[in-house]
């Protein structure tokens, strides 16, 4: 597993946390956009908390900066109603979610990525959930009838556990400072605002390359 | 004067400084949109610095962030290219720019404010002008055939001067937390991301009052 090798030209990575809103609202478009654009997507489920620390800040920007934060959630309710996608505002925010991201990590190849990452995202941003709890994370799964224990367990593995944090360092080495991020080879695109750029680009690159 | 006022709905205010970036591509774009859909402009220059200041920052975070400040050049040349706007990154950054920031307050109700405005960017973002200088605000004024000389020294009035101050305080007081910044009655949008969604908001708000 080498995560540093450039993925091939036809391929977006989507970077995300679980408990990031603008992450939210990529995640419930991306995969529908991607498809009809026959663009592969390399899901990058990664800790926020840790790279906003390298940065100096203790939280996130929505919570330190009251007047951006209050910003925030008026703009999550314009957008969400842009896109038809539910919004409630989560009671705890940012919400830490270490096992359904190392869930997202082991699964990042498997048909299911996709649709047990918005569901996490659903149960996060629409029904406010506590996406944190293990049951919480059991339910997901088990709604995609996915075999809940076997999965958890094996995402509880120190290998897998060692892997989220190298791909949390990956994320810092590379520039990242927010989330959604996408990368399109070494192309860096920064928030749901520039999803469709980023497909754009993926496009353009790989007429190039024909 | 009253510039607390709510504007007709069939208004967008755009609240920018010459010095940041976003403006510009909001700048270069906003009269051309705003026109084809008979929504009216109102134009509000402010100092972003004081408003950053009372945040707590001593500066923009694109420049005290030296990741998010390395990926904007890269979005705003992306950005620029969709937009087919001149780019060419200013050798210093922010700009300050108090003279030309007067002369768009005094001049904020005239019909050559936004070839004034537009203009002034284009010296800073393509040109790499110091447009904090008054021989440079003074020929944006004298390439659109205005009177310069009295326009400048009404601008550097003590009124004008008080005005500045005090638009940057009602921009603080409204939740501003940069720029650009539009309010279509008090709903705010933050961004150039957000300018075709407030203009959006405008006609339907004034579908709505029919």
């Amino acid at each position: 597993m080498n995560d540093d090798a450039l993925p091939p030209a036809r391929a977006i990575e989507f970077w995300f946390d679980f408990g990031s809103n603008y992450s939210y609202l990529s995640m419930m478009r991306i995969e529908a956009l991607a498809t009809a654009r026959n663009v592969r997507i390399v899901w990058r489920p990664f800790l926020l908390g840790p790279v906003f620390r390298q940065l100096g800040f203790e939280n996130s920007p929505f919570v330190l900066q009251k007047e951006k934060g209050a910003y925030v959630w008026k703009d999550m309710e314009r957008q969400c109603r842009k896109y038809g996608v539910a919004l409630t505002r989560p009671s705890t925010f940012p919400r830490a979610a270490l096992l359904a991201l190392r869930v997202a990590l082991y699964g990042a190849n498997e048909p299911w990525i996709g649709a047990y990452c918005r569901k996490i995202m659903q149960l996060n941003f629409a029904d406010d959930r506590e996406i944190g709890l293990p049951e919480v994370v059991s339910e997901a799964l088990g709604s995609l009838d996915l075999p809940a224990q076997h999965i958890i367990e094996t995402a509880q593995s120190d290998a897998n556990k060692l892997h989220l944090r190298e791909q949390t360092e990956a994320a810092i080495r590379r520039g990242i400072f927010g989330a959604p991020t996408f990368f399109v080879g070494d192309e860096m695109f920064w928030g749901n605002d520039r999803l469709d750029d980023a497909l754009d680009y993926c496009e353009a690159m790989s007429r190039r390359d024909r």
